[in-house]
């Protein structure tokens, strides 16, 4: 285990701790924002660092294809290539195989897939998935594992999940025994307890620095995602961290630490940004709406974000209609800070046993905005 | 005259000092970035000032339509609105009215046209030129000329600066007596020495507090510009700032501060920013270039912006490859640091008198660029 994992408080079975790597600590519950193609998007990654991000997140498939991990490790590594010193997780590249490429073909060695750049034909295996992770100098690498589409049923997502666990064994085995680097494995299963249950245990009898539950975020409800985060984290070992991947909007990561995790990655503070998206303290708004254009406020008055100190809603309105880049800059920003204050709330609700209230804070913030459908 | 220029050295016909403002000193020859609707586009204001930029520019043409004059007064002026609180100098919007809008027509009064948005239907006087600049809140404010389209005859020339010279006047009328604000007046008369001279007559007898030289930078020749400006620098007062508008590529700007131009704008380092292109100490330089794919060198070794300070060349080529946004952002940060190094670098020459030597400098190297074809 390269990873020490010092959790300081518990709050029911919320942690709060503190994951530490030779490239910086990772204060837990944590947000990744995701460096997808080598850049998170629309930001500057010392602007990222000052939302209080304290790892981001890159992925395996859109690097090994452009610039290519090879190129990357010749350039001296993925942290010094895109100019961020502190950790970086990549994740296997198997989620994006499924979700962007045509023409996948799985067999029990691996998957071959076309580019959804060129079209050119790629093989991903668990060895070749830690390789290149290896290559681009990951902190934290995940397995490969198999993403299966929802819904599926129970048959298809045991089959999925099977070929899935002997693909961890070999990414490990592909991975050995590094010092300054960690492995986790993924927890699949759909929604089906039982599946959970016994891929989190065929997981740990591999043995891995942490484990993430992979297959959620793929359209179930949030009940259904919440009660199998409840079926699976008792399996999971309690001194090592929990990676909930792909999730979520902010009241789903509230109710995902309620229920054990400690680390999280979504698309949606960054996506959200460059469509106008801004997650408040009000909630969710839509800086679209014309109900802004006049608006002398601030996006959120309690941020520390440049977007809500220097700008008025006013303007975000308008540099969003406008098409404008520094609207996908500033939105972003906010988000990525928005986020961040997230879960440091959360870190510090735990440390001080009110993780409940302020759970249920968020979620009535986030319930009124979806009502409001703004 | 509500600015006060101090001229501070002279070498032969460039000049180099500063114009006093109340929101601020412009060192000259300066360079203003556009700001073109409320944004320098793809940066943050502090640090289009982190690069030595003194002044930017506004433009009247996209502010009116969208979000409005009147929206921008109301939420406190466009310094305030786009956060930038030093000078701002915005032009009439009679360029962009002819090179953006549809179905133009021109009167003695001034300019019906549809908005290149929505089609709205929107009228431009030079009353009206003054009216928006002076709600935007503008510090050197431009009168409304016609640009006429290049190529054009003699008397197509003619009949056009005439009108503009009327319009001048109704503009200066219009603008009146203002303690904090400057207005300029816009020397036309194409390539025809003669009509410059005549223009430049015609503005100083209704007397400005700068003077731009405009209607250049419309598909002449390097030479038929500069020739231009020998013919028309002479019958311009000594005392005050001589604007020339939209120029240019280094080696212009170069050129025509050695004619005695003081202040420039141009879309060029922006613009090419968001395309790949880089202006450096080599010439410019496409990052698209396959060649720059593995080259971990940074882009300009004695430039002190982050794009270059930051990433390898290696870097750059992948996100513009890519289309990453922080590509737009790195490379315009890199082109305005260049431009305002280039005018800090001219205003160095003037002062030590070998701006002739610097300025064959910048010509050689961007004559090398030229011929090499990247």
């Amino acid at each position: 285990m390269s990873l020490a994992f010092d959790i300081a408080a518990r709050d029911g079975a919320a942690r709060t701790g503190t994951i530490r790597t030779p490239r910086g600590d990772i204060r837990t519950p944590a947000f990744m924002p995701l460096g997808t193609a080598g850049s998170v998007k629309a930001m500057l990654p010392e602007n990222v660092r000052e939302t209080g991000a304290d790892i981001i997140l890159g992925n395996t498939y859109h690097l090994m294809l452009r610039p290519g991990a090879e190129r990357i490790a010749g350039l001296g590594g993925l942290h010094k290539f895109m100019n961020w010193p502190r950790p970086i997780l990549t994740d296997s590249g198997g989620y994006q195989v499924m979700s962007l490429s045509d023409l996948r073909k799985i067999t029990e060695d691996g998957v071959t897939f076309r580019s959804h750049i060129d079209g050119s034909e790629h093989f991903l295996s668990p060895e070749r998935a830690m390789e290149i992770q290896r290559l681009l100098g990951s902190d934290i690498q995940m397995v490969l594992d198999e993403c299966p589409a929802y819904p599926a049923t129970e048959a298809e997502i045991e089959k999925s999940l099977s070929l899935s666990m002997r693909w961890a064994k070999r990414s490990k085995a592909a991975f050995g025994a590094q010092d300054h680097r960690a492995c986790f494995g993924i927890v699949q299963g759909g929604t089906f307890a039982h599946l959970r249950r016994r891929s989190a245990e065929e997981l740990q009898a591999i043995g891995f620095d942490g484990y993430a539950v992979g297959g959620l975020a793929v359209g179930e409800s949030q009940r259904a995602m919440f009660d199998t985060l409840e079926a699976t984290a008792p399996h999971l070992p309690g001194d090592r961290p929990r990676y909930l991947m792909g999730v979520g909007k902010p009241d789903d990561i509230v109710g995902a630490v309620l229920r054990g995790m400690d680390m999280f990655d979504c698309v949606l503070p960054t996506r959200s940004g460059r469509n106008g998206q801004a997650f408040t303290r009000e909630g969710a708004l839509n800086l679209r709406n014309a109900r802004f254009a006049d608006d002398p406020a601030p996006l959120d008055a309690s941020c520390r974000c440049p977007a809500c100190r220097q700008y008025s809603r006013a303007y975000l309105h308008h540099v969003v209609k406008a098409g404008e880049i520094i609207a996908a800059m500033l939105l972003t920003w906010h988000n990525l800070a928005y986020y961040q204050d997230l879960m440091a709330g959360l870190r510090e609700a735990i440390a001080n046993g009110r993780t409940a209230a302020f759970a249920a804070e968020i979620a009535a913030v986030y319930a009124r905005t979806a009502a409001r459908q703004d």
